[in-house]
């Protein structure tokens, strides 16, 4: 039995036992192999059907009345705690609402406020150097506008930099490039023994592996939605804020949505009590509501679940690239130690011979080009980066095989 | 002929003569008067289809490959110059995204720093009292975070308060609760004259009357989408920056989108140049598309037609009123004179023999419930004020003779 046999026969029988096999009859697929769902998750089934009610009977006949009808109103609580258990909160912590970089505004500047409740010695914030760019950049305007230094590091720099003068710091829990998974765990108790809120970015952790946000004491985190947890392009991100600290969290971005008493419409502003307060202005629905019904998908599914699948997956997927692809034509930046590992493997792809990217272009994205055409679906990350992300709710054993002979032989020429 | 009949004659004949009155026909409507088009405008006809392909073919099919092929990722900027033109702005101006609390931030902030840039001298940031609150809550922090003094003032108090202390000014174009059209182009000049910036709230204009942006040498201007641009429960909002302030537009929220080259994944932010500099995040597709196929029903309609028809329903409603209400059971808090009133009445109800609010409820609230019981729809803002929206593009003539009937017979007992 050829090697290719051999992994393709052993994908057929974990298909087979795989618990979550079932669930991707819950996803609107087709014959790809869609290993971009860390970038944008497949449609769940029940969206386009829960969509047309949306648009077509709540807004279109019963128009305003909707917004306490059909739970408008209500909706960025509510969805906050559908998505709580997946991230290890108890209800009322998160509000959905606003994008990822809006919400690390919010949260960042709502740490230093926290910090700097016992004096103002607190000026500096941290954050990693190497994480999605967005966060840098908003950390950097958060230090900006309040009055701190910022302060990029590799996330392993990060303990010894801690100090008394540590006023805020923001980490992710999975880079988005190499797929490493940091310990929240231990950074969070590093971070708190100085007496320094944390926040956490989950983007590319929460709906693919434990977080337990509550367990370990985080301060405060967020999250996109439209990743692992299927809410469509650009859907509302969300806000945790644990609960001993929401009556002082002061939100930067203080919208009528936020307030006690919204319809008062008081000029004064008076904050809502729990997560409530981090909402800005009125939600878009639209969006939301295309979230709420694919969080469904997740019905009778633990995380746990998706968390050992996952891991059999990428492992998998490991092996299968180094049976099958000749030596030294990729690296794996994704770590080995499970510990370490999120939902993604991300292959170094340098330029080799017959693979002069066209036109000047990166090898490796020329290199996704063909996967895609051939039905492999991951992406590229400038500038020699082939991504490629696990969903364990929809992509199976064979599915991974697929994709490394498919890597293979596009690599062949 | 009885003042009903004659009234509800002149009311056909309006209709019969009404340019616009075939594009009600854009939108799904019912027997109902519905009158708050200013709160959450009606479904235009072309969204239910747009919608679903939107998410069966872009998200479902083309999934990841639809932020280039079906022009996600380019949404914010080509709706923006969809908006353009119906609030007097040139292309290349207006991005579509985020609430509008949130714009406010960005634009408050932007106008502060802009003032500054000869200085740092300027340390007030003036808005308008009367406004609806958000406005005010941003504002109050806009100026915390950049060590401004906030202060509200009557809108009429600005010109007077204005000095080389300003910073910036935000101000509504009309309120929102009395529908009182604010004159843009003296307190543009007004605050120019003082070499400060002005961030103007089109929310309850846009869409009902000419803004004339850059006619008049706005510098920064926001809105939302959802009420006569009919975008949607909470579609997005929008950002004007003014072409000759983009280059030096500096946001407080710098995100990934508004970088010069957001896949470059670089750590330096390096902000795009043009009107995308007011970009955050990622962008709410469902929403925004939504709202893009709403904006169809503007084809071959202009704003001074519907401006037009607006001031002929609003004057008709308050000359229908008048005829029908027994004096002094309601006094509009309008202005009677065109150029300073919006597309909305507003009428005060106080208390009044045997019409006490149930269980303590407000007056004016219980009015309104009865209203919408009898199909006539606007709504109520606290504690006595109905508030009656009209969207030329689908209220009539004698839409507005019935409103003003039912309101009667409701007040009668």
């Amino acid at each position: 039995m050829s090697e290719t046999t051999e992994l393709a026969a052993r994908a057929a029988k974990l298909d087979a036992v795989d618990e979550l096999a079932a669930v991707r009859a819950r996803f609107v697929l087709d014959e790809a192999v869609y290993l971009d769902g860390n970038s944008l998750g497949a449609l769940p089934a029940a969206v386009p059907g829960r969509m047309e009610d949306v648009v077509r009977r709540q807004w279109g006949e019963l128009r305003i009345r909707s917004w306490d009808e059909s739970g408008w109103w209500t909706a960025p609580e509510r969805i906050g705690d559908r998505i709580a258990p997946l991230v290890g909160a108890a209800p009322g912590q998160i509000v959905v609402g606003d994008s990822t970089s809006v919400n690390v505004f919010k949260a960042l500047v709502g740490a230093v406020r926290l910090a700097r409740l016992d004096g103002d010695g607190r000026d500096e914030i941290l954050f990693d150097a190497t994480t999605f760019p967005t966060d840098g950049y908003i950390a950097e305007s958060a230090a900006r506008m309040t009055g701190c230094t910022p302060r990029p590091l590799e996330p392993a720099e990060v303990p010894g930099a801690l100090s008394g003068r540590t006023a805020a710091v923001l980490l992710n829990h999975v880079d988005y490039r190499t797929g490493r998974l940091h310990d929240l765990p231990a950074l969070t108790a590093a971070v708190h023994a100085v007496g320094a809120p944390v926040v956490w970015d989950l983007c590319h952790s929460a709906g693919a592996l434990p977080v337990g946000l509550d367990e370990h004491g985080v301060d405060l985190a967020v999250g996109c939605t439209y990743k692992y947890l299927n809410g469509g392009p650009g859907s509302p991100a969300y806000l945790y804020v644990r609960a001993g600290l929401q009556d002082r969290f002061d939100s930067p971005l203080p919208g009528w949505n936020s307030h006690a008493e919204p319809f008062g419409m008081r000029s004064a502003y008076e904050p809502a009590p729990g997560a409530l307060r981090g909402r800005v202005g009125t939600p878009d629905i639209l969006s939301m509501l295309a979230l709420e019904a694919a969080l469904d998908v997740w019905d009778g599914v633990t995380v746990e679940a998706v968390r050992a699948k996952s891991l059999a997956l990428t492992d998998f997927f490991l092996e299968c690239v180094r049976a099958y692809v000749p030596a030294g034509r990729v690296e794996s930046l994704t770590p080995v130690a499970h510990a370490e590992r999120g939902s993604q493997v991300a292959l170094r792809c340098p330029p080799a011979p017959g693979l002069a990217g066209a036109g000047g272009a990166p090898v490796a994205g020329d290199v996704m080009k063909r996967l895609i055409e051939q039905g492999v679906v991951g992406d590229f990350r400038y500038p020699d980066v082939l991504r490629f992300g696990f969903t364990p709710l929809y992509v199976g054993f064979g599915d991974v095989e697929r994709a490394a002979r498919v890597l293979a032989e596009t690599l062949a020429g």
